[in-house]
C-alpha cells in the first residue's frame, strides 16, 4: 500500500515536503476496520496540521474518506468486507491520504447508495461539524416543527461546512440566512437552500434591517471570527448562541456576551476525539447524513476532483485550501 | 409614600450621597401591580449600577422585594388586592428601595406561604439567575432523572446566588460540588446541599484528582472570572458548559474553549427587561420555586435583615455588598 506523508511542518512556500512512501497493510485491532481508501478528502484542517510540530516521524494527513471495508476486527459486527462506508476519521491516527487505513467502528457509516465515492468522500467532517453544532452546542430539536421560526445566519454558506450546515439546517426546520461576496458564491449558497443570501464584504447589520429580518436564534461562524466577532454579537437574538470553527488571532472582550446574556461555542469535531468521549456519535450523526442523502434531502457538496494520490496532488489541494476561495468540498480520487 | 434615590453615581469612599424623599404613590398601568413593599433587597447589581451613570434625575435601586398587593391595572387577571408577591424587577424602572413600587406582571409571583417576607424577599433575583444558568444556559432536564449521574461545579457556593443554584441543582437532579475558603461558607454552602465542598484558595484541580470527583459537566462561577478562566476549562468535561454572572477585568483567549470544544455564556438576568424578551419567564421561574420551597424542597437563602428603609441602612447594605465576605442574602426590613 501507499501513503503521502510528511516528516516535518511546513509553509506552502518551501515548496514540496509531501512524499509518496510504501508500507505493509496494517491488521485490524479488535474494534478496527480497515479500509480500501477510494477517495480521500481534504480540509483547513489538513492545511492547519501540516503546520503543526510533530510528534510522530511521519503523518499522514486526510480527514474525510469513502472506500470498501477490507477486514474487519474480531469484536466488529455492524460491517463486513466489501461494504462501502465514508468517514472523517481520528486526528490521533493516520489519515486518510492513503491507499488502505485503519478506522475505529464508532468513526464510520455506511456510505449514501445514492453517491459515487467522491460525492460521499466530501461530506464527514463537514456534515459532523454542523450536526454538532446545531445538536449539541446550539440544542436544536430532532423536530423540524419545534425549530420552526428560528433562525440560523451562517457567515460564509458557501465553504464546505457552511454548505452543509445550510442543508442539515434546512431539512431541521430552521431558516437559514448565510453570507457570500462573489455571485458564484451567492449562487452555490442558495443551491445548498439559503432562504436569504447577504454579502459579507458590506455592513450585515444594514442589510439585516434593510430586508427587515429578524435577529438570528443561533449564529456560526465558518470564517474570520475576529473580524465578525463584534457584529455577531450585535446581530444575535437576546440570549442567543454564537459558534465558530475558525480560531481566533486575538484576544477578545467576553464581557461583550453580557448585556444580551449571549454564548459562544468554539466548536471542534476532533474534541471527542481527543478526549474519548462519545465517539459513537461520529457514526449517528453520518447515518442520518446516509439517510437524508438517499431520501432526497440532502445533496453532496462536491465540487472539485484531483485525480490520483500523489504528492503533487495533495499539495495542490492544500494550495486551493489556503487560498480561501474554494467553493463547497475539494477531493482527490485514488481508485478510479 | 417615601423612597431611598441617589441623584449621581458615587463610589463609597465618597460618603453617603443617599437620601430619602417622599413621592406620590403612581397609578398602575394596564399591565402593572402597585406593591406595597414589605421586605426589599440587595444584591451585588446594586452597588454596581451605584456606580454607573444615570440617565434619570434620581434613581430608586434595589431589586428583590416581598410585599402586598395595593391595585391592579385594567388587564391583569392573575393578581388582586391583598395578595402577598415577590418579584425581583426591572433595571428599567424603579427598583424596590421605597414603599410602593410599579412592577409588570410578568415579573412576578405569589410568594411562598411558608416564608415570611425578608425570607421571601432574599430570593427572587439569584434564583431567576440561578434557573436561567440551569435550564436556558446548560439545558439541563426538567426531569430530574435525566440529570442524574451529571455534575454542576459553582465557584462561591455560599455567596447569593450559590446558595439558591445549589438547592434548584439539587432538585433537579444533579450532583453539586462547591467551593468555600472558611468554615463558616464550608458549613453553609453544606446546609444549602453541596455534595462536596472543595477550597477555592487552593489549587481545585488537584482537589478534584485527590477525591476522584469526575469533571464537572457545567460550571457555574459566581465569583472572580478572570482568575478562573483557565482552571474552569481545565476541569469542564470535553464539549461541557462554563456560565458566569461576574464581568472580566481583562480580555480572554477565546482560542482556549477549542480543544475541548467549550461552550461558554455570560448569564445576565436583566437581559430579558433589557431587550423586552421573553419576560414572562420571570414569573414561571418564580413560581417553581413558590411550589419548591412550600413543599420543604427549598429554604431560604436569608443570612441578614436590617431594620428600617433610610439612607444608612441602604448604604451599610452596600458596604456589605461590597466587602464581598457575605454569606447567602441580606435584606432591610420596610414594614415590621
Amino acid at each position: 500500500m501507499e501513503a503521502i506523508i510528511a516528516r516535518q511542518p511546513f509553509q506552502l512556500g518551501e515548496g514540496q515536503k509531501f512524499e509518496k512512501v510504501s508500507r505493509e497493510v496494517p491488521t485490524p485491532g479488535a474494534h478496527d476496520i480497515l479500509v480500501k481508501v477510494h477517495v480521500t478528502g481534504v480540509n483547513p484542517v489538513d492545511t492547519k496540521m501540516r503546520q503543526a510540530p510533530l510528534n510522530v516521524d511521519a503523518r499522514v494527513l486526510g480527514f474525510d474518506a469513502a472506500g470498501v471495508v477490507e477486514a474487519v476486527g474480531d469484536a466488529v459486527t455492524d460491517f463486513k468486507a466489501g461494504d462501502r462506508v465514508y468517514y472523517s476519521g481520528s486526528n490521533q491516527r493516520d489519515g486518510s491520504n492513503q491507499t488502505y487505513q485503519l478506522v475505529n467502528e464508532n468513526y464510520l457509516a455506511h456510505m449514501p447508495k445514492t453517491l459515487s465515492f467522491a460525492e460521499a468522500a466530501a461530506l464527514p467532517l463537514t456534515a459532523i461539524t454542523a450536526y454538532e453544532t446545531l445538536f449539541d452546542v446550539f440544542n436544536i430539536s430532532p423536530n423540524p416543527q419545534e425549530n420552526e421560526g428560528k433562525t440560523l445566519f451562517i457567515i460564509n454558506g458557501a465553504g464546505g461546512v457552511g454548505s452543509i450546515a445550510t442543508q442539515i439546517a434546512k431539512a431541521y426546520g430552521l431558516t437559514v440566512i448565510t453570507t457570500a461576496s462573489r455571485p458564484e458564491t451567492k449562487a452555490w449558497s442558495e443551491k445548498m437552500g439559503a432562504d436569504v443570501v447577504l454579502n459579507h464584504k458590506e455592513d450585515l447589520v444594514k442589510q439585516f434591517d434593510a430586508q427587515n429580518l429578524a435577529c438570528p436564534n443561533y449564529i456560526f461562524c465558518t470564517y474570520d471570527t475576529d473580524h465578525y466577532y463584534d457584529v455577531m454579537i450585535d446581530l444575535v437574538q437576546p440570549r442567543g448562541h454564537i459558534a465558530t470553527i475558525v480560531a481566533f488571532n486575538h484576544k477578545q472582550d467576553l464581557n461583550a456576551l453580557k448585556q444580551k446574556s449571549v454564548t459562544f461555542t468554539h466548536e471542534f469535531m476532533f474534541a471527542r476525539t481527543i478526549h474519548g468521549v462519545d465517539e459513537w456519535m461520529y457514526r449517528k450523526y453520518l447515518e442520518d447524513v446516509t439517510a437524508k442523502v438517499d431520501a432526497g434531502q440532502y445533496q453532496t457538496t462536491l465540487n472539485a476532483v484531483l485525480t490520483g494520490l500523489t504528492p503533487e496532488n495533495v499539495l495542490k489541494a492544500h494550495e486551493m485550501m489556503e487560498g480561501q476561495s474554494h467553493i463547497g468540498k475539494l477531493v482527490i480520487e485514488i481508485v478510479e
